[in-house]
């Protein structure tokens, strides 16, 4: 049976591939879609996500917008990776798809609390203030969901200072109530994402299935490598978010190890700090993971497969 | 025309208090009560609230509960000032009241956006979780409100640190939330409230009106005044959070000056305290300010004349 | 007898009205000058104090130069009060003193250590850099000294934050060193100097003496008071630092209160805040007195009366 | 020529095995030792260094004791590595060495400031507080050094905290003052220092060296490494010190790596952490690298062939 997930991101060029991975995926299921802001503002990454929606025809989901801004935190957006728009490179169509009329907190409660215990994964690909409120206004959400399964942070790993990833320094408040309450929490950061690299090989691969959403992912990677090259030196875009949807779906796409994980809110040099301690061997009652390994081959395997399986789309 | 307020708050003996002075002046009208925890759980806060509607019969105005715990910190009680139930003293009766079904922090969105621009007047004497939520939630409220008085802080004066207040220190991530939008805000505070003491006098004339609600209240000031002769060694206690329903009622209660005012989040020894900032006169576009001096004599008479307005009760 | 007085300077305005205070007054007894960076950089202040010796012909007592830098912090000078020079208004003489060969560091340890047990009280209206270093270098001084009065910090007060005083500020770490030794501590803070104002009648008082010293005040207070005008909208300046020697000289001249006081190293808004606990009274092994209220005729008697005993000096 | 040092230390079981190998080896020449309080009070580690000396047979080098507690942070030893004595295990001699009348942070800018410009290389294997005295007592020390190479830290790498090693957390002020510095500094923290294991081929080694110094480093290693077992879960006990001695001897027995570090001091979860920023390649005047690789091997070669060198010692 497909595990039924939460989708809550900032697209994002990574976030829209992980949209389509979560889409065109026979085990997973898109319940839901939230947005929040994060790689650029709220209105920008709720109109990016109605736009991949339409590109993958994904419908029957409900997208909810939801917090313009970080609960503590000044609003701070990546323009510098993902452009003006939030998902420069392509052009984006209109969407068509309506909002839901909730608000993203209330859809994620109402998702949660509709379904039977166990039965929604949660997957954040974007800062945490959207599951943060919502674990704050509905506390049993935190017992009913299956898991939270996060693209963000980074044990050994920093991108937006030495030593703290984007979507966790944004709002580490909200990171901070989300990796501490008691629910699964597999923490999938840049250690591991920084594996998931779209190499020449991967394009390739993308660019041979041949449909519109396939052409769409190019002209994603193309923008994103030219970022990433740009501003972190990087040969090949890291690919982030669909990692996170990739572990939902097997989790044997990656090793994964048990550790303690607390966010550091006070650090002049760590704010924001995925704070991970491997001194002793997690203990017996340990809720969180970190993401160590990627299977690189298998993880390009499922993208590649789930575009041939959403195929061409007549927009 | 009465002010229209929310008071959101967590009896707690002076927010009792509070609750009867807003229901039985006539300049304000109290338009919905919502809970949080502080003084005690939010379980039990919500059921002294509803207690107190009982004992005061407040009729045809929605209570709703609100959050179970603050934002970042775990829970923290007052039970050394509160008691047990948060109301010791009294016995108090069954609540007949039925809790509305909304969130506490939905019935204030609600409140708000279905009241004119400027119409409603939020009176928060708890900690700020509620209104940092809500206002996460809906930032709109931030603009459609007339004023935010609370009772909480204090510039020169802590009590549950030598620089702290409790209802900022227990939550003080959602106080900088509150304190940073850009509404109106009172900061009715310990400089002022450490002024508003039962004394004997006052005790008296509470005493002299001769009702049940009456009686109620000295049972609570009796109760009260051990303990803070016992925990913090006041001869007569603070009565605080009537403080800033007065306030609302009539400014002229007590003076006030404009000054910059910010929570401090990371500090070892100051975490949670209103810093203020009177080195040189407020700027123009200074949204916060301080309440400084206030007017014993007619701050009691405010609350003897509402229990003498709200008369007997058959409940 | 005199009181042997270790002062570590910055000079600074009111540092050299406080060492010539210390030097007029019969009650107190230069046994040492140190300096260290502050209201201007070590070299400078360390000139300008030998140029003050010249000008009220201090011989016989050991000047030495400390500490260039915080301990921590990088250095912040306070030019905006003080000028160029650190001194700037009047014109200063060469220096005739040679400086001792010796870290002011030493000077101060071999000082205490060679003194009885109890007869040095070390003076400091500076930063804390030097005192904090010698006590750490050679910790016996805390038991031996009598006491250590110093300007700095303030309990409702700031000047280089909304509750942060510049000589604390500077060197935080330093300051918490200091005060966490358990020597008997009274901090004359803002609270107190900004009593301290060399009003119209003070520096008619001061010209009437009629010397070169006298002169030599009466530029200095209208150099600051133009610079405190300027900066901080006094009317006229606070004169700090000779306060500090005015309480050894005679405490009565100000009133004090035991309280507990430490030092904020991690506030984001509180950085260097002097933070007093005034909850309870304060117990009985709390070694730390704060200044409250200035005999303000009394306090410019002892500079007067200074003055007029340094009388002409042939420089 | 030998690379002259200053071995600043704790001794302490590795700390011991470092004063060794620096007596040993022909290429490195101690030319003073000075000790702090750290794995155990300065009394203990001081006389501790000393019976070391004696059992090695170093003559003509001064020892000097510097500080008995960290600059801001109350003293925390490690007795529960190092045992009681600091140097549990062995039975140590009376020392026969007396100490120099100097404080250690005199001997250390004396030293410096009597040898040519890059001729010391100051060796720390302790907390920080004697070189971050010395070089806040001398600024000039900075410039006049070879460089600093010291054991501590540790970049992915924590032991008393998740992230922070116990050199560094113990006085991280000190830390912070040593590491922003401009001298060159090389961190050989616990990264590099956990490859550094006594396995049972090294003790095999070592006991065949069959001098009584040998002898002694055996027993050393007996009881450290039940030790690291107990508390750390270490099959074999890492031997932190001597690596730090290695480098200077031979800076090809381990890889490096230039990065900027410094130090955490307001982190909840992070205080004490060196923060090494691995994002860009080091800028080009990056003063500071970190050890990445241990040729193990060659690492216990020179140990061993030091052992040799010092051969028995009739003492």
């Amino acid at each position: 049976m497909a595990r039924k997930i939460i989708l809550d991101c900032d697209p994002g060029h990574d976030d829209a591939i992980a949209m389509l991975l979560a889409h065109g995926n026979p085990d997973v299921e898109l319940v839901a879609v939230t947005t929040v802001v994060g790689n650029q503002t709220l209105e920008k990454v709720t109109r990016n996500a109605l736009s991949v929606a339409r590109i993958a025809d994904i419908t029957g989901v409900p997208f909810a917008a939801g917090c313009p801004r970080p609960l503590v935190r000044e609003v701070e957006v990546a323009e510098s990776i993902h452009g003006e728009s939030g998902l420069d490179g392509p052009v984006l169509p209109e969407p068509t798809l309506e909002l839901d009329r909730r608000h993203a907190v209330d859809l994620i409660i109402d998702t949660v609390m509709s379904h039977e215990p166990g039965e929604i994964t949660i997957v954040p690909t974007a800062g945490l203030t959207n599951i943060a409120l919502a674990v704050r206004k509905e506390p049993r959400i935190a017992e009913r969901v299956r898991e939270v399964v996060l693209m963000g942070g980074g044990y050994h790993t920093g991108n937006w200072s030495a030593v703290a990833e984007f979507n966790i320094k944004i709002d580490p408040e909200a990171a901070h109530i989300v990796f501490n309450e008691r629910w699964p929490l597999t923490m999938v950061g840049l250690d591991l994402t920084h594996q998931a690299l779209a190499t020449p090989e991967v394009v390739a691969r993308i660019a041979a299935v041949g449909t519109g959403p396939a052409a769409f992912v190019g002209e994603l990677l193309d923008f994103f490598g030219t970022m990433y090259l740009r501003e972190q030196g990087f040969e090949h875009p890291p690919v982030h978010d669909p990692c996170a949807v990739a572990y939902v779906i097997d989790p044997s796409v990656m090793t994964v190890r048990k550790a303690p994980v607390d966010i550091e809110l006070t650090g002049t040099l760590t704010l924001g700090m995925t704070v991970a301690d491997f001194r002793s061997p997690a203990p017996a009652d340990c809720h969180t993971q970190v993401a160590v390994d990627l299977d690189h081959g298998r993880f390009w395997d499922l993208v590649v497969d789930a575009l041939e399986r959403i195929g061409e789309v007549s927009a």
